[in-house]
């Protein structure tokens, strides 16, 4: 996997390790929008891969487009055209990759330290075509294999790949916001990279918004499923897809600070789940708005009726509950993204009016809140402990579901932060769990991560 | 060449010509910097290729970065280090064109006109590798030709190319400033374009600057050695290489104003030079320095010593004067861009100690000013009329050089306006000449460049 150490330059030019007595480690490293926000912190960033070289490690290094570039560059697309082709919008983004990607590149070769930017294409990441959200089909890593035998630091351009192997037909594609969590975590699996490590602007995963509740807890660990359910239910650290990536392909991920040298929250296969059957931690997503129809015919079809024309549409529909028929017809509501709204009304209009709803509701002023933690549906007392605090609390909860390891109430937008911070404390989250005592911080916790 | 008219939809899409009768002319059209500079000025562009289209033609659209991004991508560059990694520069300034050439696909599609953009390598623009400053290698059009069979306007991303046409070897080059005027007429070279335009933010080519000079007239056209020569002493509407290249390929470039719908400047081969014999035009160029040796070793190989490390480090070398010897020594002036000044004072002064040269003394205080015009080097009287003008106008000549088509002076900068006014009376460039007489302009000057 490695490298001719002794024909580098410069400061961080020389390498601790002899490749003689054992291989170098492979680290996928992930630098986010913000850390890369302007040359001083791309600077930074070189920095500190130079550390971890100079430790002894070999680095393929993933990179989202530089702070506000990704909306920047929508806003211009905007400004030309209410519906931007998706093709070239795709072209449009990556160049935000690019950008990043060959300065994070200047910045280690002013260090000294041999490197190169490849775009998503370049580095083998191939993609299902679909612009704007391609998911990646297969990743070909053999000029990124090339280019670390060759002695280099290999900046990847996130976020984005190309929809065949063959440049005549080969199209540019995104992988959809936060897209460069999942170009790290793949890359990591292809390259069966020893730590996978994910650098944000929060210092890993919290017990809670640490804006919100001030005695929110930094995790050590936490399971995949956990996760996965935080992060669908609104917590923001890392992109679903990459947890979904990580879990199948079991690659250790490791979520921590670009701003500070502190250990972060390893999200990995989680052993202790069955015992532990705990509440992990607590999420909030205000990006909600329910839609309600009122006096809905009950008969078969009407749910596909309403539901088969979002989804072509691209609309997410997340929890849906349907009151008990009385005299054949019922209440139905469910939640969309908020920024889905106005869409998914303009919708189900025409519906409404041709199958004989009496009316339909909408509410933008809402929000969910859930807590999460494996094992929690099937052990008794935790729903009932979570309804009781909020009625304490006077919030009022309009629409409720579950999953194995979540229970979510809807409840209005205002109430948000009464409610986290009760269930945080309900839930006594302040107070380090089990497996936090057990993993500890520091080099053993680490190791663990290799 | 063309195209399945009767496929395309929306407003622009419908076109006048009949495949059936003939088909559809190739327009090359390249737009720079200004002309591409934000959304409302991208949408204009747009309009106007829409109009092109409806009147019959297929096209060909290379353009610029959008107004001063490249200026904003090196200073980025800049900000991370001083002498960032060439191959690296080279990804990050073509992303500049990527953007434009994105958002004015989007313009078009906007307005119901099939379009694509492509990258310089999807464009099959092969270069010779040299990053920075690489020369088109060759044209691979297969794309391009798929793209126009199947009806669109092809958007290329000018002033970049790949250096092979192996993906997993390729590395993407640029071609130096004002890159895409070569993009556009390499590309209409290859094509066998009826038309090659350059929309800038001038209307065409003048007989002086008219910021200047404000009787300046634009010529209607001008062969491609007077064009050279100008471009070569400072005009800088047209890049020189374009020109050459156009010349080669005899490619007739039309210079004209995006902002306008007026007649531009045709560059072409000119047949009326031998009897013409009178000055076209006149440059002026401030991006001069001198710097002068003084009691140089009258011996052979000086010259060489001087002037082969220059080359070397990229500085080109202009007017080089050498006194008559006296005493086994002579002085030796030569003139470098303004902005090579410093370096070329780094690699000179070693020099100067090694071969024991009196002094060195540079002047980044002067200017050059040129009249151009075929045929007038054998022809009596010019030089003497330039100096003699000069002279009535107090403007000190300190070194002089004439080409087949050109002489040139060095002046004080300060005297530049001075000295553009007093020669552009003298040589009544005001009045039109001949050639601008009999092609007019109007319908029958568009036929002459197809």
């Amino acid at each position: 996997m490695s490298a001719s150490a002794g024909a580098v330059a410069g400061a961080f030019g020389t390498r601790c390790y002899n490749p003689a007595l054992m291989p170098a480690p492979l680290v996928v490293q992930k630098f986010g929008g913000s850390s890369v926000a302007g040359a001083d912190r791309i600077r930074r960033v070189a920095r500190r891969i130079a550390r971890e070289r100079a430790a002894g490690s070999d680095l393929v290094v993933v990179v989202s487009a530089m702070g506000d570039t990704t909306d920047e560059l929508l806003a211009l697309a905007a400004a030309i055209t209410d519906e931007p082709d998706s093709r070239e919008l795709d072209v449009l983004l990556s160049t935000g990759e690019h950008q990043s990607a060959t300065l994070l590149s200047m910045a280690l070769h002013a260090l000294g330290v041999p490197a190169i930017s490849l775009t998503g294409a370049q580095a083998g990441i191939q993609t299902d075509g679909r612009y704007g959200k391609a998911r990646i089909a297969n990743v070909d890593p053999a000029r990124v294999h090339d280019e670390i035998a060759a002695g280099k630091v290999v900046i990847v351009a996130g976020f984005q790949g190309q929809s065949a192997a063959d440049i005549d037909k080969a199209e540019t594609t995104t992988l959809g916001r936060g897209g460069s969590d999942t170009t790290a975590v793949a890359l990591a699996a292809r390259l069966g990279a020893d730590r996978c490590q994910v650098f944000t602007d929060v210092k890993g995963i919290y017990t809670a918004d640490p804006r919100i509740v001030t005695d929110a807890r930094q995790l050590s660990v936490i399971g995949y499923e956990e996760m996965l359910e935080l992060a669908h239910q609104g917590a923001q650290v890392m992109q679903v897809r990459a947890v979904e990536l990580g879990w199948v392909n079991d690659v250790v991920i490791e979520v921590l600070s670009s701003f500070e040298d502190a250990p972060g929250t390893l999200i990995e296969e989680d052993p202790l789940v069955e015992q532990r059957n705990k509440v992990r931690g607590l999420a909030h997503d205000r990006n909600v708005a329910k839609i309600t129809l009122v006096a809905v015919p009950d008969r078969p079809g009407v749910a596909y009726a309403i539901f088969a024309p979002l989804a072509d549409a691209g609309i997410n529909v997340d929890m849906i509950v349907q009151n008990v028929g009385h005299g054949g017809s019922t209440d139905q509501s469910f939640t969309v993204n908020r920024s889905d709204l106005a869409r998914a009304k303009r919708i189900i209009e025409p519906i409404v009016r041709e199958l004989g709803f009496q009316e339909m509701t909408t509410d933008s002023a809402v929000a969910k809140v859930s807590i999460v933690g494996a094992g929690i549906h099937n052990a008794p007392g935790y729903a009932a402990r979570m309804f009781g605090t909020l009625a304490d609390a006077g919030v009022n909860i309009e629409m409720i579901s579950t999953s194995e390891v979540r229970i979510t109430c809807i409840i209005a937008e205002d109430d948000v932060e009464t409610a986290v911070r009760a269930l945080h404390s309900a839930f006594e989250l302040e107070k380090p769990d089990a497996v936090d005592a057990t993993s500890g911080a520091g080099p053993g916790r680490a190791a663990r991560a290799g």
